[in-house]
């Protein structure tokens, strides 16, 4: 029922762990193949492509959804409706964002001190240019096709450029003086497909199994047992999506197993507390997937 | 008690991965060491060997129970019991099958219609002759020591070869006239040792072991809360290997804690609907072993 | 609070992956930083240091906390407290040894017998000349930066060196003729600051999380249903840290849902004994953490 | 003196071995650097950068000399003047061409036949509309950042696109229907340095050490022996760039020693010749530079 | 006019090296394929294939020129022309022998001392058999995939095996006892082709040229300058195929320049000695090919 | 004769690399075997050990002649004769220097300021405390076992360390405010050795050899054609070791063949010199081996 449209490149290895992960396993016929198939029943066709073009092709309805970044879409100007952010991967991620930059030498600090005319080098010509154009500055903006930080000062006296930690630009000798945009990637719809109340079900529930994958990455189960005496000490510190699952040891010593789902950045500090509250035979199990 | 046969080559890593899986990990000094080891008491000597020879040596009682081909078993016509077949893979798994495969410019389109005197390349000797006497047919059949699909038209005009997906051979400009066996990995016994209460039930509980783990490849574990409202709706749709297991939640809202394993292969489409239906706090773990 | 030094080398990308499984995941700027840092409220600092030069470190109070081998506390003789060894592997673990090793033709077979002024080579000065003094022999002791094992018998008569499975110094053709000690990697604390209460506690909570998750590698949770008329034979065999969870199973056919927590290494032989004694639906599931 | 950019990405290896093999070694302080030194006195400066932007930046006079490849000179249609191309590989080296690609399926053969609105995907915009208009047909042409290939026919009927075999072609399903433009690697010069006495011969012997590498890479020297007798027999043979270099064999036997250059390809035929013709003891020494 | 076939396996790079540096280079689409051309007009075509197969192809004259060997001439005992060896390196060359191995611990020490029905596993049945044969046993001898050291003592007594250095035959607790056969890489010949005046022409130009390169790997060229005064010491000690080349130098210090081919294997002595006698300014060059 | 010793390690590649080159390649049964063997009179037994070890190896007699590092000379303070230094690189080749490090923070510009009781880490220990003595500095030296930049400011004030391009040391935020020794790659030996005239003339001869390897890779012979008219203007220009080899041009149109040899590094001049002067047929040979 679905067209979807994939990311090719620096995107293209996580965004098909993840359709793994959530139980929609793209096949392909080879690593390089740019067709692809997902054996669901809402899912019809599936293409790999590159992101810069994913916008334009999902807003002029050859594919129901896609996964790009919000760079492309802002840069694209294509009008797509976002079902939410697919935030990969919680522990490393940085906001990536487009940035001004320029000669860590310049006296320049502020993007409204640039002079008229300056030539700015930049993947994201649309963008940059309404960026400029609402400073008031002329600038000579030109498509970079790579390698744009390594041409501040001689061809270029500014970039426009993604960036994640900011290492390449400051190994480059550039300096930030201006963030346009912090990007992440999303799921979109075409805007006509989304109004069709069978086809939006069915964008809701892949993003439903999408979004589960993601949020199982950062928690965990813990069950753990706790004597009479402890439970109501333990249980104020427990946490939950609800609430706990709770059932009596069997056998003489009585005693609960307690169930819950935990955040896995706060486990180092819950399980020493849990444990110093009275809790005993505490075991963490690993989540594929988590719904609410 | 019994001795182990395994194969050494395509089929190798993945039977020891199968083997570790199911807490029989194989040990051996390197890599490439022909002798293993599994520490359990079931089993006292493990040798790693080419597939082709091991239906031989396991029908002449020198180990009581290996790991092969049914192609080898065929084309060694080695008389041995088959305890089942181990499917390593539910996604992947396409039937690999031995076929008759000739020049895809040729007219003729049956085995039926090749020449008497018909050259014919393979690595199955045996099946090769057998089948061909079959139909009636005097072909000149001749060994070949690999690159089979190389050799037509000029050096055979017809090939018996193994093939999963039939690529290799279109790309070598051939196509497939007839289809003589559809092989699986499967689990082998000496009869003689099959006979044997002890060994037979030493067979079935390490039998039981590797196909827990196969089985357990293709399933999770699904946990979700319900409110007393929506149960039977849920209930209703939870499939189970015998029947969920269900605890009240504790506390005053009430409602149910349900646990129960689901194939893989159903659970995009699943987890929806039991959403839809009322469940909540999905949560999916992943199985490493079931036994029924 | 804590000041922590992890040992670089052999032992470092085992014990990066075993913070990152305790959910102390050590962070840096690059594989070859020697900074770091844990996102813990119980960490100030993370050093990556060679294991030779952490017990001094370590007992002259430059870090609180650190890990490093048994070998290298003995050599240096630094005054540290060990919290308890950290065994990465129950698998493959075998015990390393520092071992007395000299040429496999000589007719020696204990130190004793070895003869007044021998050469003996080693990276391990220290603990050589106390192991030598001991045995009333005045060796000439020479500091060896690598390659021990090739100097017998041109260079040294005898060498004192670390050694897994022996199998470097059988290639080198040596033999072993007595040991020194076995090591293990340790956890060890600065004497001042474990005598600490608020530095202890915060220590004794990080061995917590990390033997958690050394100890659940060896273990996994087993899952099993079993029918009324059954229940009593099943439940004689089931093992438990405390004791095992069981729970009505919902529904007429009655019977109960037992969860419990099993050493891997009898698992092949429990699942067979446990099926034969009337459990079914038997699932395993992996452990991330088991704290008691 | 002069500023020199080369080409970042595919070109990149060929071109700095090429530069290294003619004694224009280019240093960088790694691997990914933009910016790169030749210790030479005619040259200043070294970037590497895109090819796509190169042909401007010489046009624009930011850089005196450049390597870049023909399609890139013609897509943008810079001003530069062209000293020659340079054929990396005499061996492997089949004409680069951009070509015009649909599907295979299609009736249509020639680009005449194209329908008005045809859409088209390519790196070459300009380019393509230049010869869309003279062919006079209103192509929707839209700029590919890669994939190209993988776009016909749902996305894009046609498209144009850089090839060496053909081979990417036929494996998405395409046929090539015409071609546009040939194109080589080329020395190109902005044209006021060019006029420059100075910087011109200085460019002159830049190319004419690239230039000795590159005719040097298809060519041996030859070295033979030939008796008085045979003499004659054996130097008409014999082929060189000028004349061959001959000299009286040493001691009583007489005879000559005889010294050419050869073409590589032809010495498979040549060297049996001459043997046949009397030639002995024939040596064939590999050439690090031919200059004429 | 040629039809060449190659050996794909253990042989294929160095072949397809040899064949390369003696300028009869072999193209083909990709490094699997098993077919190929050569840019030469004596030879009309080139395949790939197993060594095992190559004998019987050529004897049949289904390829009128191969390279393969010894081993599979003899086993399969087809009737070619040898047109010599092809020894790819004189540096590490050692012979292939193939050669009878049992068990270290058993007592016997020659195959004469074997028993009737002796189990032997061997890739080479028909060598195998006809050598037993004459040695008056009656074997049990069977066809071996592979893995072959790693049968004895369970699955065979004895095998028959290659063997270059006799390190893995140690390795699997091996003694050899006796050597059948010593077996080098050769150029084979069809004899009917070989008999027609035309092909063997061009089969004995192909030859030059491979035994050409083979022979420059070992050799140099050395150039000198020597004194009038030092010229009959050093002359001397001048090795050379024929004679070498002397001219006088330019000037007025009067002299010689020689130049001469050395074997490499002895110019780690010669070059000293022809300092010691006088000689100056020598230096090596490397060779390509040489042809007599 | 002669027992020698190479380094292991990092300087292992490239010396076993110039041995070979040299014609005296050290032949071992494996890439880390420590016992080595050159086939050559001279020669009687060849082992890698560490470079730091090398120094007292040879100074006591174990060997005769070794390959290590001035700064282990220095360092060990072996009593050894310096054959010369093996520069094995012409083009890349910085001076490894011994060098003072400290936080690039630090107020400190010399030595002398640093206080007494300064922490000083280092893998020279002995070089150290020679240097500082001299500087009247009271330090407290400590031996490092390697991550020695790592350890400033909070384990020690400063490090003395070897470097090359120094840039692991600014990465790590030092500055190097002294050198202690500049460190060359050098051929030692025994001074009883050395003091055999047999065994001094062996090692001489190997030297030769060596040192003719090193000097032919900044070398290549340059030959060329030259007309009567030219012949003054283009010899003029021409280097040479001695004098260039010059012959007469067979045929009618005159003319001289010249030959030379040329550093590598003047030749991107003194080609386009020679063309402009009247040179032709300039071609360019590499080189092996030169000795004087």
């Amino acid at each position: 029922m679905l067209r979807i449209v994939l990311p090719k490149g620096s995107l293209e290895r996580q965004t098909l762990d993840l359709f793994e992960a959530a139980d929609l396993a793209v096949t392909r016929s080879s690593d390089v193949d740019y067709r692809g198939a997902i054996n669901d029943p809402r899912v019809d066709e599936v293409r790999i492509l590159r992101p810069q073009e994913i916008p334009v092709y999902v807003a002029e309805g050859m594919f129901d959804l896609g996964v790009t970044g919000r760079d492309w879409i802002e840069e694209t100007g294509a009008e797509v409706v976002s079902l939410g952010e697919l935030q990969y991967s919680k522990v490393s991620a940085q906001p990536v964002r487009i940035v001004v930059a320029i000669n860590r030498e310049s006296s320049v600090e502020r993007v409204e001190d640039l002079p008229q005319g300056v030539r700015v080098s930049t993947e994201y010509v649309a963008l940059t240019r309404r960026f400029f154009e609402k400073k008031g500055i002329d600038a000579d903006i030109r498509l970079s096709y790579g390698a744009t930080e390594a041409k501040v000062p001689e061809i270029a006296d500014c970039i426009v450029e993604l960036t994640e930690t900011g290492r390449a630009l400051r190994a480059a000798g550039l300096k930030i003086i201006d963030s346009i945009l912090t990007s992440h990637t999303e799921l979109i719809a075409n805007p006509i497909a989304y109004d069709d109340a069978a086809k939006r079900h069915a964008m809701a529930q892949l993003h439903t199994l999408l979004a589960g994958v993601l949020e199982a990455r950062g928690r965990v189960l813990l069950k753990l047992n706790v004597s009479d005496e402890a439970f109501e000490r333990v249980i104020a510190l427990v946490p939950s999506m609800k609430s706990p699952t709770i059932s009596k040891l069997f056998g003489s010593d009585g005693g609960y197993a307690v169930e819950t789902v935990v955040p896995k950045e706060t486990i180092n500090v819950l399980i020493p507390m849990l444990k110093d509250a009275g809790a005993t035979d505490l075991i963490e199990l690993p989540i594929a997937k988590i719904v609410h």
